[in-house]
C-alpha cells in the first residue's frame, strides 16, 4: 500500500488535498500484485518481495501495490505499478482472467480484517503476476528479493510485512498450490 | 448500477455534491450480485432479474448493484444492497470465498469495456448469491423474475439489460457451469 | 484420502481387485471437502477437521475425502462423502460454482507435489463447504473438531495431517481470505 | 474429447482393451485447454478453435482436449495435448494457479450435463491458455482458426462444436471477461 507524492502527482487527477478529503469519505480502489517467477510449465518457483521505505522511514518487505486512477483500467493500473516498482524491463505477464485471486480490504482501524492502512479505507484487487524480465527496483522500492515458496511460507517473514501483506502473500501461496 | 438519492442519502457519508465531485475524480467501488436459486446439490436452477426504473424513467432488467460505503465491508455492502432490492426476507447466502467471479469496469464512455455508466467510473466486484427466502422487490426495483439458465442465456434478454449487465449475467452463467 | 473397503463395497462399481488394477494404471478422480462454519455474512468462523484412523492404524487429522464413482456427478460425490463422514444431519451447502478452489495431485511417490498417497495417483478437486447442521462423525472418522482460522493456520496442526492435507487446509484458508 | 489410438499408444500405460474396460468402470480424468491470443496487457483478443475429424469421420470445431496419464502432472498433460494439437512451436503459457476455470463432466448419456462423450464418463479440468508462438495443427487436428471474442460468442458457432464444447467455450469467454 505504498504511494509517494512525487511518483503520482502528475498523473493522479486529484490534488493532494482533494485525495486526502476523498480518503476520509470513500473506499479507495487499489491493486496488489505478487510478482512470481515460473518454470516452463507455468508453476511458480519464486515469489518476489520488495524492500520498501514506509511513510514513517521504516524499512519493510512489501508487495507491489498502488491506487487505480480515474478512467484507468485495472490491467493498466497493475502494469503501471509493476513498472514503477520493478522497472521497465520486468516484462510482467498479466493473466487472461479479470477476477483477482482475492480482495484485500485495508481498514484505517486495525483488526477489522487482516489488512490495515492508517491513511484510508482501501479495497485492493490482488493478482499473482509472472514476470519474465530483469527487475530493477525503482522509486521508494530499495531492493527486490526472490524467495522460494518454502521461504515465502515462513511465518517470520510474513510477520515482517506491513499492513497485513503477510496474509496476502500467504493467500497468494495458496492460490498457486502451496 | 442503480442508485437513488432517497435510498442512500441517510447512509452515504457524503453529500450529493461531494459524491458528484468524487465521481469525476476517482473510480467508485461497487458490488454487483446475481441472485440465484439452487437445488439440494447447490446447482443453480434459476437466475433472478430485477425490473428496475432507470434514472431516465425507462424500465430495464437489472442485477442487484450498488456502492460500497466508507468503512463498510464488501460482504456488508452486498447484504445491504440485496436486502434493499429483494426485501428483508430474501435470506441471501454469501459464499465463503472473498474473490468475486469477475470484476466489471463501468466506464463513463461507452466501448472501453462491455460495461458503461454515464455518471461515473465504477469498478464492481461481482458475486453469484444463492437466496433461500421470499423475495419482495423494494424501492426502485419493481419486480423480481426468476428465469431458467436457458432463458438467462438468451441474447435477446441480455441485450435488454442496461449498462452492459447482460455481459455480467453471461459471465455469471459461465461461472455457474452453463 | 480415506477409503475403507466396507464403506464403498456396495456402491463402487468395481471389485477390489479391479480397483487395485486400475489404480496402477490410471489417475483416480477424488474430491476433497473442507467443512466450514460461517457467520451470517458468509465469512468462515471455523474449519472442521476429522480425527481418522488411517489404513495403518495410526490416528491422524484429515479432511473429508473420497473417490468419484463411475456415472456419478462431482456434486453427488461431495455430498456422499460429506454424509459418510459427518452424518446425515450435517446439511452441507455446496457452492454455485463448479470450479474447485484448487486441484490436489496425490502421487504414489512422495515429493512430486505436496500431496502423497502410497496406494495410487489420485487427482482431487477440492472445495470449501459450509455445513449448517449437526455433525456426527461416522465410519472410520472418530471425531470432528472445529478450529478457528488462527488455529487452522498453525504449522504444527497442519504437519499432523497425513498425505499433505495440511497443504490443502492452508490453501483453503487462503481461499477464504485468511 | 479427442483421442486417437495411434497418437497415444506408446505413452498410454494401458492397452486399448484395458482402457476400454476402465472406461466402463471409472471416471476418466481429462484436461481441456482453450488456446487464446492476448494483447500486451494480457487481455484476450482471440480464441483458438481446432477443426477436427471426429471418430465418426465428421468434421467439427473443437478445443484442445485429452486424457491425463498415470503419474502425469496435470500441467504436463496440458502441455502434451497443446503440443500434440498445435505443434511444438506454439509456446503455450500455463497460468500460475492450479485451479481450472471450470470442471466439465462428460457423461456417456446425453442430457445429464451440457457435456457428452459416448465412449466414457470423463471429468475434465478446463484451462484458458495463452499461446505466444506459431500454431501448426497436428495429427487429427486439421486446422486452427483464431476467432474474435464476438465471433466466439456466436451461438451458431458454439452449436457446431461436438460433445458440448460450445458450452465450455462460452464458459471460457465468461472467465475472460466477455
Amino acid at each position: 500500500m505504498s504511494e509517494t507524492v512525487t511518483t503520482e502527482s502528475s498523473s493522479q487527477w486529484l490534488s493532494r488535498e482533494e485525495l486526502d478529503a476523498a480518503r476520509e469519505r470513500l473506499p479507495i480502489l487499489y491493486v496488489d500484485a505478487v510478482p512470481v517467477r515460473v518454470d516452463e510449465t507455468g508453476a511458480v518457483t519464486a515469489f518476489g518481495l520488495l524492500l520498501r521505505v514506509t511513510g514513517h522511514g521504516d524499512i519493510s518487505r512489501a508487495l507491489v501495490s498502488g491506487r487505480v486512477l480515474y478512467a484507468e483500467r485495472v490491467r493498466s493500473a497493475l502494469l503501471r505499478h509493476l513498472e514503477k516498482d520493478l522497472g521497465p524491463l520486468a516484462l510482467p505477464k498479466l493473466g487472461a482472467h479479470p477476477a483477482p485471486f482475492t480482495v484485500a480490504e485495508y481498514f484505517p482501524v486495525p483488526g477489522v480484517t487482516p489488512f490495515h492502512d492508517p491513511r484510508q479505507h482501501a479495497v485492493s484487487l490482488a493478482y499473482v503476476v509472472p514476470v519474465e524480465g530483469d527487475c530493477h527496483p525503482q522509486q521508494d522500492a530499495l531492493e527486490l528479493t526472490w524467495v522460494t515458496p518454502a521461504e515465502a511460507a515462513d511465518p517470520g517473514l510474513q510477520a515482517e510485512m506491513a499492513g497485513g501483506q503477510g496474509s496476502l502473500l500467504r493467500q497468494a501461496l495458496g492460490a498457486c498450490g502451496f
